[in-house]
């Protein structure tokens, strides 16, 4: 059988690079460690950037946005009519990230991969409807292969081009009512933990609301037992369009060397997917903030990452990540300005 | 007795302004609360400066530099010369907040306070050469009353231009060798707590050292113990010419209504000073980040202070705050920017 693109090996991030930055840092007119995370930010963008001067100015932002079967079911506290509204909300830029990227002076690109309800073309917004949003995955699976393998590809094709550009920086976000359940239910099969330690109130559900969203995810679970042994398959059952495009994002951004800034949980669900499909993939993602939703904390467990921002923002479309770019940046602008002892002619520490 | 100018009464954030903010978050199209943190930025920030649409433009920083004769005690990682060094540095733009400042646009300005060896005028430097460093408190009261008024003074006078030229945002940040040990002596003072809970490792001293170091602060508490009930006198007991002029900069900033963002340890220490001077200040206080330094926690939690940034900065010199401000910008462009949902026709919660 022929290998799938996605098993192909990701690039190898410069470790002459980071042993390099690392000195720098030790060499910067401040005490040693000083700066906390951000020497780590520095020494990581310049590892995997293969740049002695790290820098996250060019910064590209995709948005993936899909319906979900699932919502049938009664999941969500906002109607499915809400993905698309907003989708045309994104390209008149009056969503969070649209503010967000404009403030940033970031490349936004929204992406359809298949509303319930079809919509006329918007301004901005590639339609690629791949599918009129998965199928309820409480009765048979979201995807066939054949639109997992589709959707996979259309994150792998929006990166190329990304790629091609030589952006410092890429940022993947989503937006799909429903997208909690799925992310939920694709973490528990990929984690093998019950859905109750991953669920939670989504865009605002209720406490009763978060008990029906979990006996949907239990029964699912329950459904495809035989089918979710295997990442690809996990996806395919219990994933969304837009979570296989940002895992075939992430992953080409590994096998391309692009440094990649996770937003909150369902985009973390789909890096531990893409991680899932190939280990190589896991040095290129940085982990911006902290979700409020409850299950994040055993994803990110599961990679052993820890987010720089941890502000309770619960919004998804990127807004998280994006709230980090600063970060990185102030991080880059210290490391290549600050001058070094010697320059400054500052005195280190007593008796060295 | 004439009152002090500290404690004339606070401006009194606009409540109306508050409201009218907390409705709008309300009205964005996002579910409600999804953006955390950057929410309540937002409308605190409304009403700090009693507009609709709150801003983090125009930033000023100062720092404010000064020797401790407690360093004599060998309570310091770094020799006291260090102090001068920095301000060169900040003044030739190679010390990290030097290049957050240029990087954010912001205004910085650099105060000389008193170094123990005086040094010549620098370009970008004021010097106030109020003392040449404090006396060393393990052995007698840091500073006379009359330099403490001095150094209060030279913070109000700061922040003055600072207010006439429209701040948006105010930040304070300190250099001094061995300022830590003042700090945490003052907190321990103020809070009433042992110095154990506080004592940390300052720029770098190891297990040994900051045993050392709390050795030093347990002697000079007992000293001063008939004399550090009041606020003012356990500033001029314990506290350092930076420490009381970033004292004084927060209570005027307070009084003139503008909205300050604290730093890390020793500023935070500086603004329970305050605070007990003058209760009204606390409003005025947003707090950026939480350093490494242990007595943190305590200090913060005395102000009820939860900052928005944890990572493990520990470098003083206002770069704590300063990494903050981008997400504070982002907390107004947010704000000011999104569309309701009336405006961008996107349905609300289902069944709204």
């Amino acid at each position: 059988m022929k290998r799938a693109w996605w098993e192909a090996p990701a690039a190898s991030p410069d470790e002459a690079c980071r042993a390099r930055a690392m000195t720098r840092q030790g060499e910067l007119t401040k005490p040693p460690g000083s700066l906390g995370r951000l020497e780590e930010v520095a020494t990581t963008l310049a590892a995997l950037q293969g740049r002695d001067q790290p820098q996250a100015g060019l910064v590209a932002i995709h948005i993936f946005a899909a319906d979900h079967g699932v919502v049938a079911e009664g999941v969500s506290a906002f109607p499915q009519a809400v993905t698309g509204q907003m989708l045309a909300n994104f390209a008149n830029g009056g969503a969070a990230i649209s503010v967000l990227a404009k403030s940033l002076d970031a490349r936004l690109r929204v992406f359809d991969l298949g509303l319930a309800v079809p919509i006329e073309e918007l301004p901005g917004v590639k339609h690629l409807n791949i599918a009129a949003g998965t199928a309820n995955f409480s009765r048979t699976a979201a995807m066939t292969n054949e639109q997992c393998e589709l959707a996979l590809h259309a994150g792998h094709d929006a990166l190329e081009a990304t790629a091609e550009e030589g952006a410092d920086l890429y940022i993947a976000g989503e937006m799909g009512i429903g997208n909690t359940t799925s992310a939920s239910a694709l973490a528990s099969a990929l984690l093998g933990l019950a859905p109750n330690a991953l669920v939670g109130p989504g865009t605002g559900l209720d406490a009763s609301g978060v008990r029906h969203k979990l006996r949907v995810i239990e029964k699912a679970l329950r459904l495809h037992a035989s089918r979710t042994a295997l990442p690809f398959d996990a996806l395919a059952c219990l994933g969304g369009l837009e979570i296989a495009a940002l895992t075939g994002a992430y992953v080409r951004a590994a096998q391309r060397g692009v440094p990649v800034l996770v937003d909150g949980y369902i985009c973390s669900v789909a890096a531990l997917c893409a991680v899932r499909l190939n280990a190589g993939v896991r040095p290129w993602l940085l982990f911006g903030h902290s979700s409020a939703e409850p299950g994040h904390r055993h994803v990110l467990e599961a990679m052993k990452a820890k987010p720089l921002l941890d502000i309770g923002m619960r919004l998804g479309e990127a807004s998280g990540a994006a709230a980090v770019v600063p970060l990185l940046r102030l991080a880059c602008v210290l490391h290549n300005g600050m001058a070094t002892f010697a320059e400054a002619a500052v005195s280190g520490r007593a008796g060295q």
